[in-house]
């Protein structure tokens, strides 16, 4: 599954499994253009913090080719910058953006064709970069888990939302390895449902045990003494620790903590973020009410009525074990640990 | 709204409001059998523990004039157990068909005619009963809500869920007409979608102010202060105050807690069972995977994962700051403040 996001050196063109379609249609959606590029990225046929970044790098070299070298050291910045906005929670979507312009600055003579090289390259690089920060996050992540643990999931932080063999399913990767009577429940995870239709989907094909749960079956399963931790993701962690993720972490944090199940956050360093001192710096993305409105063809409210769709919440430091990533298991107190890595 | 469970004499056929296809499509669905009115119990054609009450002491008319008088006091009872046993959380339901049982016992010498009269004459005083019960509710709760709350409730405990008027939405509709600034909001409910369906249709219609949620939005959206209070309905309440509802209620119970917002309980004294200790004792329902694997005609998991789909979860009496009842409000401790109503 590290082919999810392709890019064709040939056309310029970024080349992604449309997750939107999962998992009953396996499709690929090519972007063309910036504004294909912007739209993947709204409208989620990749989403998931370092896929964002990964797919971003190649945006730009997607961007830049689309100018086919005429006046593009004029137009690029501002299409670089629809890029880096297409997304606000996610701080891997303008690391990398920022990435590959520091990268522009640096070899700010060459010539379109060279600089579209380097692009790509970048992209390539990062891409791997990505791959191999997520096995680093598996392995740092074993101390955490331990034979016959079911490890709850919220969203999907797996090898769909980075370049391949995911953050929190990295770790879960990890110790289905190494340890035995490994299982996984999956929160459904709406309104995208990332839960239920993208982590079920690339857990069964890796043979990983895992079980769907609607979100609010939480309390009822930790009760029951199905859950022996938690692992998931991150958009963005702030300098204290506060991590901002899909809607309904903090529930389940708060959950966990009342059941005294270690609740865990696995991602790379790049998704924190030291110029954002505390969670309340985190600008919480609302997405459009149809993702809560309608499921497929079918609309689930009555017409008129409103509803919330905030994309993300934020978990407060307090309420996390540790932070797995790929240089090492931060432990409280992580304004320290987080200082230390930076 | 009082008309969602009609009973015509003529033919003797339960006429209820199909709210599988809520809110969508407004149709009838006709029980002229026991099986229709199993079947309608069982897919939840009509469900909420009050509505299945009424719809099964109906059901028990239905029941008894399908036989035509032929070896009727044969056949009865085995089609009174089936309805009894079509669910086994909803309390209502064995205590509504236990009621028409015992009239039939206290009128043992009725021929066919009369005690299907009797029958039909009693289902209907309990619809009345519940009716009046739903307001003594609403009345009962004034003193837990305020000018300006916004009230979360989870599931459906409104008119669709009992004769009319409702349990919990009972008490937001007093709450409506007697405070200013009374608003509402509605977990979707997954899987079955209650109340994104039915609670937002409902109120909508009464134009009580609602915004739906995901269940998972819960934590943030009382983080952000935008939930004064919570009340919910049950399906079963054991007699030291636990409380069986609709899974994810617990859940909702122990985030107010974490947040410091009042958790109450609606739900007429017949909800109440004195038989049932504890919560532990309580029968949790598990229902078809399909519920959870499908939306409309979307399959939303990948084929072959399990799912997890127990109906309900049960609130521990602790995280409870009311139960507001046809006959008053109990406070805790309930184990006391039942036994006295018994």
């Amino acid at each position: 599954m590290e082919d999810h996001i392709r890019f064709n050196e040939q056309d310029a063109v970024l080349d992604l499994l449309d997750q939107r379609k999962l998992p009953g249609v396996e499709e690929r959606f090519l972007c063309r253009t910036t504004a294909d590029v912007v739209y993947a990225l709204q409208t989620m046929v990749v989403r998931g913090a370092p896929a964002i970044g990964v797919s971003a790098a190649f945006g730009c070299a997607v961007a830049l080719a689309e100018t086919h070298g005429r006046d593009w050291q004029t137009s690029l910045p501002k299409k670089m910058a629809a890029i880096r906005q297409a997304r606000p929670t996610a701080v891997n979507l303008a690391w990398a953006v920022d990435r590959m312009e520091a990268l522009w600055k640096a070899n700010a003579g060459l010539g379109y064709a060279d600089l579209l090289a380097c692009f790509i390259a970048e992209a390539r690089r990062l891409q791997q970069e990505d791959i191999a920060s997520c096995k680093a996050i598996g392995r740092f992540g074993l101390p955490c888990v331990h034979d016959n643990d079911t490890i709850l999931t919220h969203c999907n932080a797996g090898a769909l939302a980075t370049a391949g063999y995911g953050t929190a399913l990295g770790v879960v990767r990890a110790a289905f390895e190494r340890y035995k009577g490994i299982k996984v429940i999956a929160d459904e995870t709406r309104p995208f449902l990332q839960g239920a239709r993208l982590t079920a989907w690339e857990l069964a094909k890796d043979g990983i045990p895992v079980t769907v749960a609607c979100d609010n079956a939480c309390a009822l399963l930790m009760s029951k003494g199905l859950v022996q931790c938690v692992v998931v993701g991150a958009d963005r962690i702030a300098a204290n620790g506060d991590t901002a993720n899909k809607i309904g972490t903090f529930g389940v944090a708060l959950l966990a903590r009342h059941f005294g199940i270690p609740f865990y956050v696995a991602a790379p360093v790049s998704t924190i973020d030291p110029a954002t001192p505390t969670g309340a710096s985190i600008p919480i993305e609302e997405r459009t009410p149809l993702e809560v409105t309608t499921i497929g063809a079918a609309q689930i409210t009555p017409d008129g009525v409103p509803v919330y769709n905030f994309a993300f919440d934020v978990t407060p430091a307090e309420l996390i074990a540790g932070i797995i990533t790929d240089r090492g298991l931060l432990k409280a107190p992580y304004a320290e640990a987080i200082q230390a890595l930076f």
